[in-house]
């Protein structure tokens, strides 16, 4: 079998590695599809190498098949179709105490703090396991991570159909955000520097502003009839983009911050202060969110396979990793069963 | 009849004036106590000399009793004892149209944007009245205002009985917050620089401590076994003072944002996205907040004759506002009565 490697120091290649054969509780996951996504890049960057135990095997965007079942899986076959939900919580810490296991304080998240699934043979305990229906492609069942965090945010900002949202970047996790709001009833207006993109957001059928255009206020309160956006999403994180989300929302407006910001950004209180706004961090997901977006995937919903900008095979992992970096692609998969 | 203006360039005298007889829809009251509010402070440094129309009576914080209706007024009479909630919207706006109409967006804060409650005889619209129970000296009905403040913010965090609640800043409104946030079940700790402001939050039987102590984070630690604070206020307007109650909360943990922030301070979004957290807004109140607040002074658990300091003549008004201004006071109340 192939894993993908994190080695250090800028570099990932295809190393040979032993299949693990499942201990009690665990299955063996022949895997089909496994995403790249932003997070993945940022470790080749170095910028997670604390975090990560060298070579590492990243992803944890995926979907497959389960090939072998541990001692004591009564829930689960061989030929199981699989997308795995990538968190092991310690079920002791305050937040696990209170609930919130999916962000316990000793989280793991598989794929960046333990082995991912950028490799043909992946073994994973069985709690991971979020089933796939029949008739979902393997290709679209590995986009459910990366919509299943679209669906914890928009849940995090509880979103009521018709409520004016807006989508502040629109890259591939906008994008679901936005295509999940659309679902949820959400009107929905994406926010995008970039003209490409913001093309290919039309291509979905999404509306779209240029926040650069120097007239974003007037175009939010047209479509607003005055009132401003119920909610919006921060999904570009640089500070002026959270500054476009609060200006942009009406009283008692919501902005579910999404995006990473490493260093504070100067937030606008008296504004929030004023319009008695709320912001809402959202942070991975629940188990209902991934079962929700496995739905919304085998629905239609979200247009996996239009997100899809290309599917690599797993020895090309290098180049994928480089084709995301450029900006272009949207979501790229690694095919997996080329190299089995 | 006496009134208390600001004359502009740091000056407030007590001038003669004549007393408004009530149009239709208005009373006349005969104002018993007036308090001096951090915002009238910042009136009488020219900070707000865009709103205010010279010569401006100020006041929002009052008891009094109806000395005249006008006509058409039938809910109220002459004797009886009232507060006002100085809100006056216009009906039409998004936020009025929204429900909010106590952040209306063309709102006349009375006080502020029209005449105030500085003066022995004050006529307001009966839409503006709440009614005062007998048994509420008007000295401590006068504390209705900040204290319907508080009750906003306690309902804005949703507190449920048994949260650890963190007030940050132990000023006049911290202090109504964190006896409120005692009525409603939440176990309170007071952060204040100040040790005679300490002194005073323990003199009322809260917890308190001292934020610049160095030991903070284990003191918060020990408070609440290891998970950090449910819900934080901040009420201190310090930059350090939010990134205190950020750094304080638990997973899921709420922060109301009370003091208000006139330069964008840097928030760390890192922490909201990790730990979940929310910031919420908060801005004035509702009238079902004012008649809280009526209830929680009639009741003895806002103890507002503890919370005042000094009662001074309304002819007092320029050496009230400058004990205000020392620091050293908490509350303190023009009698108007002196003065009619």
């Amino acid at each position: 079998m192939k894993a993908a490697c994190y080695m250090g120091a800028g570099t990932i290649e295809t190393i040979e590695a032993q299949p693990q054969e499942p201990a009690a509780g665990e299955v063996r996951v022949e895997v089909a599809y496994t995403g790249i996504c932003g997070t993945d890049l940022h470790i080749l960057h170095g910028a997670m190498d604390a975090r990560v135990h060298l070579p590492a095997v990243l992803g944890h965007e995926m979907a497959g098949t389960i090939a072998a079942v541990g001692e004591g899986v009564d829930a689960w076959s061989p030929g199981d179709r699989v997308t795995v939900m990538p968190l092991a919580w310690c079920g002791h810490c305050p937040a696990c105490r209170a609930g919130w296991q999916h962000i316990c304080h000793n989280l793991d998240f598989i794929g960046i703090d333990s082995p991912g699934s950028m490799q043909t043979s992946w073994t994973v305990s069985q709690d991971v396991l979020v089933a796939l229906p029949e008739g979902l492609p393997l290709a679209d069942g590995a986009l459910a991570e990366p919509t299943a965090v679209a669906v914890h945010d928009v849940r995090r900002a509880q979103l009521q159909a018709g409520e004016k949202t807006l989508i502040v970047g629109g890259g591939p996790i906008g994008l679901l955000i936005a295509c999940v709001a659309r679902a949820a009833g959400g009107d929905v207006l994406v926010l995008e520097l970039n003209e490409a993109r913001r093309e290919f957001a039309r291509s979905l059928e999404l509306q779209t502003a240029d926040p650069a255009s120097g007239d974003l206020a007037s175009v939010v309160a047209e479509w607003t009839h005055g009132g401003g956006a119920d909610v919006a999403f921060e999904v570009s994180g640089a500070p002026a983009g959270l500054d476009t989300a609060i200006q942009s929302l009406a009283t008692r407006g919501r902005v579910v911050v999404v995006a990473i910001h490493s260093a504070p950004p100067p937030v606008d209180l008296f504004r929030v202060f004023w319009r008695e706004l709320t912001l809402i961090g959202a942070r991975v997901y629940e188990r209902s969110d991934f079962e929700e977006a496995v739905a919304l995937l085998a629905g239609g919903m979200v247009p996996a396979a239009r997100l899809t900008t290309a599917i690599e095979p797993l020895g090309r992992v290098a180049e994928a990793f480089a084709e995301l970096e450029s900006g272009r692609a949207m979501k790229i998969l690694l095919d997996c069963q080329a190299q089995s």
